[in-house]
């Protein structure tokens, strides 16, 4: 198996992480010591033998008639993905998307954070969306050094959409979470992620063909 | 394996078949009659025998040195997905994700079609967002039964997810692509498919790690 194949190979794995970090979290605050993979697997509505698969990735092995020790777990998916210390993101471009993005508790609850917004808009710039204040898009290069912040979220219009990636990286951003619907062209290095809707559209559309 | 297993199995595939169908319409345009699986598999940054294993899901299978007649390879997705008529949909909660919704491209790029949008504010019940009509939600199951649409966008604030899926439900729709961060009690034989942003952050998250 080589790079490329690797890439995408774990996958669906990389996916179902946060959302076991999500029932771990709920776990802790019950103040549960131990979890099975078959509770996880009941939760998330897949099969527990997928679930050991899952987190064995993370390189956690659970004990037999007992499963998992809960903080141990979370400790382990938070630091597969990098998790361990809060991420601290910016956004970029401040439209119905971006505010909603601000908005989305979810990153919070993973204790992410959005940590400012950029748009071109001068009625948008000095404004604050969420508790989040928006900066004009030349502030950029200034903060992310005061900062250092490696990761945005682009949610500009698609027409500008490698623009404002090619001055991202210029301003010393790593990894790009892009929603732009445009694929983006990049220097070796930088990572980029393209949120792309309409797979959520095919996967619905074939669990409706198939009543699942 | 079983259903349940069966249901994940093929996601990463199914995520995928919209991103060919993009590439294959292109060719179209361009008048191309043929594509290689090493055509496709450059475009995606993935191996050929991943484009041949995924594409084989679909129930084609390429001639060798000639590759895939591009008319019948969009029609074998498009079969598989479903996607041979397009998808008529009702988008429920016209705030600002669902604003952006209205104004994705890419649906109407594949041929789907948001038909109506309902929200409960009178700000916006009467008005047009990117040329579809906002109507108050009341007037969904009256609309459902004279167009005939088994599919809706639900963005509503998380507190009413339920509450509106439960209607919904009792209107005659069977499937909800599900942006609320909530996850969905329904009926048996209604589908939901919930999208978790926090996915994406994960797979960025393993990429920037990696540095793929």
């Amino acid at each position: 198996m080589n790079d490329k194949t690797a890439k995408v190979d774990k996958l669906p794995t990389i996916r179902r992480l946060p959302m076991y970090l999500r029932i771990l979290r709920d776990l802790v605050n019950k103040q549960s010591e131990f979890v099975s993979s078959s509770h996880l697997a009941d939760v998330l509505n897949i099969e527990p033998i997928l679930v050991r698969k899952d987190l064995v990735l993370t390189g956690i092995v659970g004990t037999p008639r007992i499963g998992y020790h809960v903080t141990d777990l979370i400790r382990s998916i938070e630091d597969f993905l990098g998790w361990s210390k809060p991420l601290a993101t910016f956004l970029v471009g401040a439209g119905h998307l971006g505010t909603a993005i601000l908005g989305y508790q979810d990153m919070k609850n993973f204790g992410h954070k959005i940590v400012a917004a950029f748009d071109k808009d001068p009625g948008k710039i000095g404004t604050s969306i969420h508790g989040i204040m928006v900066h004009d898009v030349s502030k950029l290069p200034e903060l992310q050094k005061k900062l250092d912040v490696r990761l945005a979220i682009l949610t500009v219009p698609p027409e500008n959409a490698q623009d404002v990636a090619d001055f991202l990286v210029a301003s010393g951003i790593e990894g790009i979470w892009n929603f732009s619907s445009v694929t983006l062209d990049v220097p070796k290095g930088i990572t980029t992620h393209k949120e792309d809707l309409i797979s959520g559209l095919a996967v619905l559309s074939v669990k409706m063909a198939r009543r699942i």
